[in-house]
């Protein structure tokens, strides 16, 4: 069984979820109970464990890993996570009795939660030093612990940089709200100076000299470093380029996807529109709607990632392929 | 009695306000059940008639004058209402008995309103010569019958150039959510094509190619093209650019204010954080906002003005000087 916290619900109620099923981890994910790129890869670890539990054969979990795998299309930390249990478990499967398949799987999971503890650490870590003193920071959805194995991508770095007493500026996020929801009780968790902005006062933000860096967390990206992340994200690299100001994305190596070359790649995944219309009270009304959950900002756009192996620089290619995609040395 | 659309509450329900009295007036439009720049001046005009029923003294209808003036600040078109009603009440005032004023003032509440619809019909005229077949066109707010006296402004250029067929891609609108509520409702009224998006979507639209034009209204336009209008039109304006989108702004006379020489001569309305947060269910938590209504587009990204008096192509100092400052020829 799976404890979460139902996302859906905060900050109103801190409800937990118990997942017992895939068929539940499945839903968890794809109706957002449970999200953040990350997040959503360690979820699936454990997800897993579930089906080598209910597996008789490899060929049962191979579709079991397809359907998980296919719960969301975006975020590649989804798919690294089901491929990297599948590739522990193939080659032993049929050699293993049912209950050591569960304890292999088992041990790989938390061994992908432990481990996307300590990248969001580095992160931070590595951010931190980007943030001046008394920083205005910019950032969209949300990218702390309700979105990572840890303290979080982007807002690992606003914890860490907490001494310069930063002030963080989060966009609402339409649709979902992740920005006023979840990223302003984690900012409130955190003690941390937040203000709560609406989507469309980016610009202005920008333009009255507020903002000293914009920085946002990432869902994929690509090997030429173009980047999928919350709708509007790409709309926030533009502004920030207009006005000078840096654009940085923090995100652990498990968010670069190797097998996208660049950001056409990279599937945008479509929502159901009643996620606009239902909080306005129009879900009844028949109003067409455009709800892709992504965009995708070219590399040119970004001046450097905050990754857990440091700071990237453009060229990205290079940059990326050397250091993000190679195993790391100890 | 003024009869006017509550537009707190649609498109749920239509609901008819009876404002009896000045205050009530001033209500209504400090909490936007009458919004829109050029709507605002005519429910102002109408306002003065009440005013001129009650005061007994010149000196008590300028004071009448001044709470209605500044009931809202960035609207000129409120300010140049008021005033003009003023203008032509003052040397005559103690020189008419109390019906005659109301009757005076009547008049030119009536004529204001029946201008404005004129102004829109031209406004339309000159705007669907902008419009090419089967446009995508991106909008904010509202601009349409409901922001107007008339069929709208940038909205009675989606109406008349509906022969092309265009698509009117209508962002919702944070936080009053006006795009959403108002603008699909004035599309579905106007059997137009329309599609709903969240303010973030405005970059991912653009990139893809949706959108052949922007068109917007305008609340405030300063006498060197600096134009105010809600909050997001900025982003928009610079999004438009980086795309060599053209950027356009549809706005009668009665929203040039000669008085402005630049943006930042234009009062920007900060307004309450309740707005933001009420309708996500956060009113309760200590959150900070910032809730400025409108922003400032420099006069550089906006590639013409679209008036009652035809398009304004830079530079447009000496376009607006010579084109809308000066009384229109007959």
């Amino acid at each position: 069984m799976i404890h979460v916290l139902d996302q859906r619900v905060l900050p109103g109620r801190e409800r937990l979820l118990r997942l017992r099923t895939l068929d539940q981890v499945i839903q968890a994910i794809r109706t957002m109970a449970v999200r953040g790129a990350p997040l959503i890869g360690v979820c699936a670890g454990y997800g897993m464990v579930l089906a080598a539990r209910r597996a008789r054969t490899l060929g049962e979990l191979v579709r079991s890993a397809r359907r998980l795998r296919s719960a969301r299309p975006t975020a590649v930390n989804l798919r690294w996570a089901v491929d990297r249990i599948l590739r522990i478990l193939t080659p032993v499967f049929d050699s293993l009795r049912p209950a050591e398949r569960v304890r292999v799987t088992l041990q790989e999971a938390r061994a992908i939660h432990r481990e996307d503890e300590q990248l969001c650490e580095r992160i931070a870590e590595h951010g931190a030093r980007l943030v001046p003193r008394n920083a205005g920071i910019l950032t969209i959805c949300n990218t702390g612990a309700l979105a990572t194995g840890g303290i979080g991508t982007a807002f690992g770095v606003f914890v860490r940089a907490r001494s310069k007493s930063p002030t963080i500026y989060a966009l609402e996020t339409r649709p979902r709200l992740q920005g006023a929801r979840l990223t302003m009780y984690e900012i409130a968790k955190a003690r941390l100076r937040g203000v709560l902005v609406c989507d469309g006062a980016a610009g202005a933000l920008l333009r009255d000299g507020r903002i000293d860096l914009v920085l946002t967390g990432a869902d994929c990206i690509a090997a030429n470093g173009d980047t999928a992340n919350k709708l509007g994200t790409y709309s926030l690299a533009l502004l920030a380029r207009a006005h000078k100001v840096p654009f940085y994305v923090a995100a652990p190596c498990t968010t670069f996807d190797p097998s996208a070359g660049t950001g056409r790649d990279i599937p945008i995944e479509e929502r159901d529109p009643g996620e606009i219309l239902r909080p306005l009270g129009l879900a009844r009304r028949r109003i067409r709607t455009l709800n892709p959950a992504f965009d995708v900002t070219p590399a040119r756009y970004i001046n450097a990632f905050v990754t857990d192996r440091g700071i990237l620089r453009p060229p990205y290619r290079q940059a990326i392929r050397r250091r993000m995609l190679l195993p790391q040395n100890p």
